[in-house]
């Protein structure tokens, strides 16, 4: 496919052209929409069926008025003891959770709990693929991590490491996924490449 | 494992020892009680990682008290696109719904839409595992119900026909899911024998 670019410069045809692809994350869009809007686009053309688990919420209250849906009045956000997303692609199960950060140079490790952690290891060994999906927003890069990368430094930390993973190791042992028009996060692709 | 049964008539012995593991469904716990609670065994035992979804909730406001947690003040529920559980077992992607109902006779269709039905369909072409667990509440009977049965009865009312599955019809053609103690469905039991 072919995009306008806009950019002046195109020496490097190889960096032109990804910076062209990376502006279409830049449209005001979070990684979240745009994971969402990928995995439409692979449902619609029958590639995959991975989901967006809804935000587990604690209902307190709620009233059912006369003729009309009912209304939840009182509700808290609940931790997820889950990824956010998973699914099934080629006979296999697929399991990740997305997050962005605008730092530039490391990756906070508080962007995830012990659940999380935990969860990701039984999927692991049950033979599924699991992994995460990072955006440095800033930097206009989204990976895909392996989460068995995640647990090293996870339990680093719990020994008293870095509380971060370095972008330069990321960058280094993660692949980046392509950004396109459609769909726009292509990780299939990197899928694909990794465990297949 | 043994349980006392209470019954005064025990001569055909797997009928009574059948009723003697059904009582364990009435004691007030909902199929869906049953299943979480027999999912959070088969997590704790490394057999499977299965959850259940969060009921999707579309949040429309939210207040964000000083020095406590976010509440929601309005809230209403979605129409899930999905089913209700899905997870990993023995490395395959497994997804269902889970229903019951105090009809005696035939299970009614209205417990399902479209888009679960598609969503079903789509599972399976992709290589998972999906099916419906169906509980006859007052027969004390939990089946597992593949879903391309399912599938069968859905084209045939969209036809015109029946707008239920007869009981005589699940009986004849699933496997009963026995009820324990702990795990209080055994579905995997099921899905063992029927899909591997």
């Amino acid at each position: 496919m072919n995009y306008p670019n806009g950019k002046k410069n195109g020496s490097d045809s190889l960096k032109s052209s990804q910076k062209s692809e990376t502006t279409f994350s830049n449209r005001g869009m979070t990684l979240e929409d745009d994971i969402n809007e990928t995995n439409e686009y692979y449902l619609v053309k029958g590639k995959a069926v991975i989901h967006k688990k809804p935000t587990p919420i604690q209902i307190v209250k709620v009233d059912y008025p006369k003729r009309s849906a009912a209304v939840i009045k009182e509700g808290y956000f609940k931790q997820a003891s889950t990824t956010d997303y998973n699914g099934i692609y080629r006979e296999k199960y697929i399991d990740f959770e997305a997050k962005e950060t605008k730092n530039k140079t490391s990756f906070p490790l508080a962007n995830f709990h012990d659940h999380q952690i935990n969860h990701m290891k039984s999927i692991i060994s049950h033979g599924g693929i699991c992994f995460v999906i990072i955006r440095f927003s800033q930097l206009e890069e989204t990976y895909l991590f392996p989460a068995k990368n995640l647990f090293l430094f996870w339990e680093n930390q719990m020994n008293g490491g870095r509380k971060s993973i370095p972008y330069s190791y990321i960058k280094k042992t993660s692949m980046e996924i392509p950004l396109y028009f459609q769909p726009r996060v292509d990780y299939l692709t990197i899928i694909d490449q990794l465990y297949f």
